[in-house]
């Protein structure tokens, strides 16, 4: 863990407001005496889940959904905010239902991962799923996602293509990956 | 690549903007005729790069550096923005000069990432670094970032290590050592 101590918060003040989103700068002051103004997006605090779901032991099933920072469709896994009140595990199987239409019998924590933590404290826990089951519940997209499926074995294709490029649906596939050897 | 045609822009309009960010919404209209009103922050259009860079052939070099979102410190890869006029290598060695005191003699290309594209434009191309010879360049950091060597053979304590947690690091450890065949 780090041997200095954390800076002190001078000041906090929201800066820029949207509907959505919230800019706060920081004053801070660091443990040389340093002073500086930080900028950061202040999060709802509510954590993200992404979910790697196999519908059989060499099948993957990815989704693509158009990303309105790039402006483009992007493949990736399943994903979404944590609802107030529900645990990782009760968001990754609700996530699942509404975006492809099954729940599963075993869902595997792969690990928590960060984005940016410079401006942001959104975690984000990955996780794998296996024994897949039907059930769909209705989700809030504008359009049904398009699912695609990929066999493991066509795995290096995928870390090529050019639509599957973030970097938390990149962790979540290498770390499967590792853990299972391949 | 997505068989859909991409959502028609409406309208763009910057809602919110401090120091450094800016929040746009975007009117949009989906191609089955349903309209939204996406968020998205307006980049800089600059780019990123992230380097691992290795002393030796079994030791990496990380960085510790305070990360304001999360108001903590993190262990990381060197990284920062492409400046203007710049190419990508040429902002991995300027960036590896700047927080480790290196340059290097080799970098190859690991794949260009991206970060919740819903919301950013942002894109990060990771490398590796290796054969480092001594060269410092100054950096605009608060204060000298922490460097912390890391054995090859001890990448899975790393894997566990609480504050080692951004996505874009993880993947280019895992892509470096799938690579690697480590």
């Amino acid at each position: 863990m780090a041997s200095r101590q954390i800076p002190k918060v001078l000041a906090r003040k929201v800066v820029a407001q949207s509907r959505l989103l919230k800019i706060e700068a920081v004053d801070l002051r660091f443990s040389n005496g340093e002073q500086r103004q930080f900028e950061r997006m202040q999060g709802s605090g509510r954590g993200a889940v992404m979910v790697v779901p196999f519908i059989d032991a060499d099948t993957m099933i990815l989704v693509r959904e158009y990303a309105a920072g790039l402006h483009e469709y992007q493949l990736g896994f399943p994903k979404g905010l944590i609802d107030p009140g529900e645990t990782p595990e009760e968001a990754a199987q609700r996530e699942l239902k509404e975006e492809i239409g099954y729940g599963c019998h075993t869902l595997t924590r792969l690990t928590e991962v960060t984005m940016a933590p410079q401006f942001f404290q959104a975690k984000m826990t990955l996780f794998v799923a296996e024994q897949l089951y039907p059930e769909e519940l209705p989700g809030d997209e504008p359009e049904p996602l398009e699912k695609v499926t990929w066999k493991l074995d066509d795995v290096d294709a995928l870390l090529e293509q050019p639509d599957f490029s973030e970097a938390r649906s990149l962790t979540a596939l290498l770390l499967m990956l590792r853990n299972k050897g391949r």
